[in-house]
C-alpha cells in the first residue's frame, strides 16, 4: 500500500485525489496547498485526508511514500529535488521543469537515490494513442512521413508560460511516444496579443534528419475547439480527434507512392484513397491508467510507459521552441 | 461584345469557357491548346468557337479583345507579354507568374498600354469572402488579430511548383483583400516527401508589424480534406469553411479583452464566449462574378475587384516564402 | 431543511443522492434498496446516510419529509400511494405510473394530504427547453405546425416496458411544456424482435385538432445514437440536438406561408430560408436544477415546473399509444 | 443506335438530355415540351435537337424509337400509353404512374408489344445502394431487421401529389429493391398546412409478416435538409447518408442477439457495439447508369435493374399509404 502525498489542489488535484484513491494499492494521505478554500474542499470530500498548507509538512510526512506535484510549473523543481531528497517518489505534471537543467538534475537525483520520477503525460494513457501505438508498432502504417496537430481553443490564457508550454505538452508527449526518431531542429513563430511577450498563439515545426516533419498549431485565441492530431504513412494516415465522444481514431487506407524520382518533369505518383476503418478503441479513463501505472512501477520497481526521459525530451523541444520564438522563427539545432 | 481567346483547356478551361460564353456582353470566339484531344472536347461541345494548337494563332488573332491565359504557371509571362504587346487585355489564373520580376513587368506594360491586367482570384468573388469582407470593413469584427488558414487534402502533387504555389494563393489573396495591412516578414517550413526538392507539406508564417499575424498550412498529402480559414478580432471571430455546403461562415460572438498590461503576473484577460450566427451567404457561382468583372472592367474602364497589384502581392508571399523555406525557415524581410 | 429518502439505488439513485445533498436546504438521510451490493456504495461514499433493505423502514421513516422513488415503473403506484399516506411528499422518476388510473389516484390523494406530489422530468430543466420555451411564449417561432423527435440508439432493452414507456416520456414531456394545445388523437406502430411483445422499435404520432402534429420515433436497436427535436413554426424553427455538447439550440429563420388557399392547381407558397442563430444556452445540471425546484417548491407551497399533471398526461399518451400498437396502428382518440 | 424522345423539359430534363447524349449508342432527337421559353434552352444549348410544343409530335415521330417521360405524375399514364402503341420503348420518371391500375396496364400493353417499360428509380443506380445490395445478398448484414428512412427538408410543396408521392418513392424503391421480402400492410399518418389536403408532411409504415419493419419519414417543411437511411441487421447495421459528400455509407458492426426469448422477465440479450467501416463507393452520376442500362436493355432484350414490376410496387404502396392517411392512419393490408 503506497501512501500518496499531493501539492496543488487546483484544477487537476481534484481528478488526482479521486483516481489514486480509487486505487487498490494505494491512499491519498496528505494534500498540500495553500489556499484554505481549496483545503476545505479536500475536508468536505475526504474528510480521513491531513490538509496542510505548508508543501514542507507533506514533503516532510514521515509516512508519505510518493509525492505527486500538481503546482505551476516553476515551483516544479524545487518541491521535486526536495521531495527526492527526503527519499518519497514523485510524479510530476506535464511539463516537468522550466528547463533541460532542472529535468536532468531531477532525473540525475532519482537514478542516485533509486527512486521513481515520474511524468503525469495522461494521453498517452488513453486508447486511441495506445491503438496508435500498436498500428505504428506492428507496421500497419508504413514508414512515417509526417505528424500534424492542431489543439486551440477559446483558453484561459497564462500569465507565466506561452501557449506552447500550456498545450503542445500533450502533443510532444504523443509524438515522441509515438516513433523512436531523434529531432533534429526547431522553428516556432507566433504572436502576444498581451504586450506582456506571452504568446497566445505558437506555431511549432519539428525537423528530422529522416524524410519526417511535424507540426503544431496551438492557440488560446480560437472561437472554436480543435484537437486534430493526422499521421501520415506510406500506407495508412490515421485522424486522431479528441472531441468525438466514440468515434476518435480514424484509419485511412489512403497514401501516395512516388515512383520516379529521376526526371523532375517526369514526376510520377501513385495515389490511393481507400476506406476508412474506425475501430473501437477504450474509452476508460486514462488518468485511472496513469495513477496505476505510477504505483505499480514504484512497486514492481519496473519503467513506467511515461518516463521521465521522454518528459525530459518535451522540455527540451519547448526550451529550444521559446528561442527561436524570441529569434524571429530562426531554426535552431536541439 | 468582348470577344475573347483562352489559351489552356485542362482542367479550369471548360469552366472559364461555360461562364464567359453565359455573360451577354462577351463572347469565347477561339480556344487554343497543344492537345489535340483537349481540343476536340471544345468541338464536340461548342462548334462555334475556333480551335488552334498554336498559342501565337490565337494572340495575333486580330478579332480577340481579351486573352484569358490558364496554363502552367511558368508559362504565364511569356503569353500575357505577347497578348499585352498585341493590344489584349489579360486575364491570368493565380498565381500570376512565377517571380516577381515577371509580375511587375506585366503591370508595368499594361499600364503603359492602357489595358486591363487581372488575375483571376476567384474566391475574392465568392459569398463568404464578400460577407467577411464588408463585416470587417463596418468594424463589426473589431481589430484584427489573426488568420489562420488551414487548405490540405490528398491533391495530385505538382512536378515544378510546391505546395504553397498551388494552394495557398487563394488564402493568400482573401488575406490581402480582407485588411489593408503590409506584411512585414516571412517564415516557411516543410518538406519534400517526393526527393526533387518540390515541397508537399509547407507551413507559412506572415508576421506583421502590427499587433497581427496570419498562418498558412497547406498540404497535398493529408486523409482528409479541409478548407478552414479563421478570422479572430477583438470583438468577434469568424470560421469560414468552404466545405460546408451552405454554412460556409459563423460569426462567433467571442473574444477576450487585455485589461492590465502592466503587472506580468496580475495579467486581467476578460473571455467572451456568446452565441454563434450563420449568415445567409449568397451561394452563386463564383467564377460567374469573377467573368463578369473582367467583362465589365474593360468596358467600364474600372478596376476589378481581383486588381494585378495584389496578385503580385501574393506572389511576393510566395517568392519570399520558398527563399525562406531553402533557409531553414529563416525569417525573411518582405 | 427537508429531509429526503431515496428508493431505488441503481443507475439514476447516485446521481438523485449526488444533486439532493448538494442543496442547502435539504439532506438525504435515508437510502432503500433490497440489493445489499447498491447500499454497500452508499455506505461508501456517504457514510452519514443511512441504508435500509427493506422500502417500508424508509416510508414509515419518522425523520423522513419527502421519498423519491427511483424504482422500475411497475412498482411506482403502490411506493408512492404509502408514501403520500405517511404524509410524504413524493417525487417520482418518469412515467410516474403504470396507468392513469394509478396516476390520477395519486394525483388525488396528494390534493386530499395537501402534499407535493412532483414527477422528474429533468428535460424540463435543461437550458434548451427553457430556452425553447421562452421563444414560443415571446412568440418568436409564430404559430407551431409541428413537432418531430427522433430518440434512437443501441440501448438496454427492458423486459418490462417497451421502448415508447423507456424513452418517449423525455420528448412528451418536452411537447406538453412547449405549448397548451390538447392532444385529439394517437397512432402508434412499432415491432418486437424479442417475441416476448415489447416493442424496441417504435413509431407515435399525436393528432391535434388544432393544425399541429407530433411525431415520436423511438428505438433501441439504432447504431447511431440520435436525438434531434425539430419545432416548426410559421415563423422560425427550432432544432434541438441534445447530443451537441454546446451548440444544442439551433433557430432557423425559415418558414412558409401559404398564400392562395382557394385554387389548388395554383397554390402559392412563399418560402424563407435565412440565417441561423444558435444562442448560448446554460448547460447547468438539469438534475440539479429540478432538484431545486423539488425541495422549494415544498417549503414555499408553490406550483412546480415540472407538475403532476403533466405527468399523468404523459402517461395518458403512453397508455393510449400501446393500445394503438395492439390494434395495428389505429388512431384511437384520448 | 437508339433514337430517343424527351417529353418534358422542366427541372430534370436538362440531366436526361445530356447523360443520353453521353452515352455511345444513344442520340436525343427530339425534345417536346409546350412552355417556348423552355425549347428555347434547348435549341441553345442542343442546336441539333428538334423542338416541338405538341408531344403528339414526338409521340407519333418515325424516327423515335424510345420515349422518355419528364412531367408531373398525372399525364404520365396517356403518354406512356400512345408511346407504347406507337412501337416505343418508354422510361418513366418516378413514381411511374398515379394508380396500380394505369401502372399495371402500361406493363401489360408493353408486354404483348414486346417494348421495353421502365422506370427511372435513380437511386438505385449509386455506388452507395448497389454497396448495400451486394452487403446484404452476400449475407454480411445477416437477416434484416428493420429499414428506417428519414427525407426531410424546406422543399417545394407540389400542387397536386402530396410528401410521399414526392419524396418517398426514393426510399421505398431502395426498400423493395434491398430485400425480396414482400409487405403486408401500410399505415400512414400525416398533415397538410396548406389546407388543401395535400399533406406537407407524413409518415409512413411498412409492415412485413415476417419479423421486419420500414418506416419512413418525409417533410417539405424541416429546415434542415436529412437524408438518412438506417438498415437494420442481426449481424451488422448500415447507415446511408446521401448528403455526406464521400463517406455516404457506414457499415456498423454492431448487433443484438435475444438468448432467452421464454422468460418473460429473464430477457436476456447480448448487444454487440464493435468496429465502423465506411468502405469507398463508386461516386459515378447514377443518372448515367440509369440511362445507359435503359439503352442497353433495349438493345440486349434484357431485364433492367430497374424493373416496371418494381416501379408498380412503389405506386401499390402509394396508394395504399393514401387511403391510410384519409382513414385516420388505418392499418390498410397490401
Amino acid at each position: 500500500m503506497i501512501k500518496v502525498g499531493i501539492i496543488g489542489y487546483g484544477y487537476w488535484g481534484p481528478n488526482l485525489v479521486r483516481n489514486f484513491n480509487a486505487l487498490d494499492n494505494c491512499k491519498v494521505i496528505c494534500v498540500a496547498d495553500a489556499r484554505a478554500e481549496r483545503l476545505s474542499l479536500v475536508a468536505k470530500n475526504y474528510p480521513t485526508i491531513e490538509c496542510v498548507t505548508d508543501a514542507n509538512d507533506l514533503l516532510n510526512h514521515s509516512q508519505v511514500d510518493a509525492v505527486i506535484i500538481a503546482t505551476p510549473v516553476f515551483t516544479h523543481f524545487d518541491l521535486a529535488k526536495k521531495a527526492l531528497q527526503n527519499g518519497k517518489h514523485v510524479l510530476l505534471e506535464k511539463p516537468m521543469a522550466s528547463t533541460v537543467a532542472e529535468a536532468s538534475e531531477l532525473i540525475e537525483i532519482a537514478a542516485k537515490k533509486n527512486l521513481l520520477l515520474m511524468v503525469d503525460h495522461t494521453f498517452l494513457y488513453t486508447g486511441a494513442v495506445q491503438k496508435m501505438k500498436s498500428l505504428i508498432d506492428s507496421d500497419a502504417i508504413g514508414t512515417l512521413r509526417y505528424i500534424d496537430s492542431t489543439r486551440i481553443n477559446l483558453g484561459l490564457l497564462q500569465p507565466d508560460i506561452n501557449v506552447l508550454w500550456d498545450l503542445a505538452p500533450h502533443d510532444l508527449a504523443i509524438l515522441l511516444y509515438l516513433n523512436n526518431l531523434k529531432p533534429y531542429s526547431i522553428n516556432a513563430t507566433g504572436i502576444s496579443h498581451t504586450k506582456n511577450g506571452i504568446e497566445n498563439i505558437a506555431y511549432l515545426t519539428v525537423n528530422y534528419q529522416e524524410n519526417f516533419i511535424a507540426h503544431f498549431n496551438c492557440s488560446w485565441t480560437s472561437p472554436v475547439k480543435l484537437r486534430t492530431f493526422l499521421v501520415g504513412g506510406s500506407d495508412k494516415m490515421l485522424v486522431y480527434n479528441d472531441l468525438e465522444p466514440a468515434e476518435k481514431l480514424r484509419i485511412y487506407d489512403s497514401g501516395f507512392e512516388v515512383k520516379n524520382h529521376d526526371d523532375r518533369l517526369k514526376l510520377m505518383v501513385e495515389y490511393r484513397a481507400g476506406d476508412i476503418h474506425i475501430p473501437q478503441v477504450s474509452l476508460h479513463e486514462a488518468l485511472k491508467e496513469m495513477a496505476n501505472d505510477f504505483i505499480t512501477s514504484i512497486l514492481e520497481q519496473k519503467v513506467p510507459r511515461s518516463t521521465s526521459s521522454l518528459g525530459l525530451e518535451v522540455v527540451r523541444i519547448l526550451e529550444i521552441s521559446q528561442q527561436s520564438l524570441k529569434q524571429g522563427g530562426k531554426e535552431i539545432l536541439l
